[in-house]
């Protein structure tokens, strides 16, 4: 089981059908396979960080109580906390509502030899305009060049750029808000907009469609991760991340001569 | 086996022999021990996180070599890196330099509801400066006052402060920049710097005790670590953390009656 990237606006459809695969291995199965590309992820960061020539950037997408946190526990439970960074993006404050979009995005964006997770991202920039209005049309959709030249150059600087978007379908989302309500240890994850965004589901659904299609590039490739199932978004999620750096063909730096010959006294 | 706090400046030695410890506990036994101290970091991490009424601040200091970075790996290997954060601090910049010590330091503080760790410090700026005379010492000296202001402040904001210093023997550092030399995958660590400081051992060790006789405070305890056995040293310090964090009765905030009533469509 694996993830394709997005490839054209055909295979872009983010109907509730597709939130959901079909799996034929067990919830034990799922996990230890899973345990199999976190490890291996632990392994390359090690080697990531010492090598210093990349640095991964992680882009997580998706509507409330899409998965978004607890994929970061997950997929990233084994990774050192110092070659990890994660950045969650709120709502932007008065400073950043006084910059460009990108500003505060730029800030985060992981140094070489580190992997940066963004928790929400530049994209809410157009997504929360469009469905919302408060942003003027030729606004939000300019930013689409705006993104992909700012990634291109991401990419250009050696900043592998992975962008994921969890998707769940509309039942999925009623039971887990609904678990916020009841279940004492979720509560404090529950907000009452999430439930105003509930009601602009189809509104959010083009908005992402919209994304999908103009932001997808060979550098910064987009994966729709069906995400009903949390097992199975782990693994696929992992095993992408895992797959990638694998790919990299990282290495220790080599040896300084002059270091190799010392004497300590 | 357990951490004490410094108390009083005769506890301060800092001999070669404080650096280990006898310990009747196998490897094994001690890694198991730690395990049972990280998984309840991580547990307590949660609530932390949701409780979001205290931070906690790690902060490590310690020789080169001396476990600064293994610590992290291993203490907090279980822990969400969504909520934790953890700082190197390397000699300051140009930019830093025309700030107050304390200036870039700020920055890095955890927020409400984070882990954060600092890989150095602020101490780094009585360090440097008295071993190496780069500063005046009336300037040096009056830095301590200005961390115990600066850590009660953080203290009185519900910000946890546990302070480490990892306490290696001259013969234990001798081997692990050995190591450095030789092993392939450490070579990328060996830092030339790391000899000169190695000549100013005695001078470093006087500056670490002038630091802990003048910053050991109630609300920002130093524990010297026993450090030339790695699986030791991970126990000493997962647990003390460990224990820290369940002496803060955290929980999940309360529920909002009103959120308890709503129902989602």
């Amino acid at each position: 089981m694996k993830l394709k990237p997005v490839s054209g606006r055909r295979s872009i459809h983010l109907d509730d059908s597709d939130a959901h695969v079909h799996c034929s291995l067990t919830e034990d199965d799922l996990q230890r396979e899973t345990k199999k590309y976190t490890d291996r992820i632990s392994a390359l960061q090690h080697v990531l960080y010492a090598d210093a020539r990349y640095a991964l950037l992680i882009v997580l997408q998706g509507r409330d109580a899409s998965g978004k946190d607890g994929t970061i526990r997950k997929v990233f439970s084994a990774v050192n906390p110092q070659g990890c960074n994660v950045a969650s993006f709120k709502a932007p404050t008065e400073l950043e509502q006084h910059h460009d979009f990108l500003w505060r995005i730029h800030q985060q964006v992981p140094h070489l030899g580190m992997i940066g997770i963004f928790n929400r991202s530049h994209y809410e920039d157009i997504l929360v305009p469009r469905v919302h209005g408060s942003v003027p049309k030729k606004v939000w959709t300019a930013r689409y060049a705006h993104i992909t030249a700012f990634e291109a150059m991401l990419a250009a600087n050696n900043v592998v750029i992975l962008k994921f978007l969890l998707h769940i379908s509309r039942d999925e989302q009623k039971r887990r808000l609904a678990d916020r309500l009841t279940d004492r240890e979720k509560n404090w994850k529950f907000r009452k907009e999430d439930l105003d965004d509930r009601e602009l589901w189809g509104e959010y659904t083009r908005a992402y469609r919209g994304i999908l299609a103009n932001t997808h590039t060979g550098n910064a490739p987009w994966y729709i991760v069906p995400a009903d199932d949390k097992d199975v978004r782990n693994l696929l999620i992992a095993r992408t991340i895992a797959e990638r750096l694998a790919g990299l063909r990282l290495r220790y730096p080599p040896v300084d001569p002059w270091v190799a010959g010392m004497k300590i006294k």
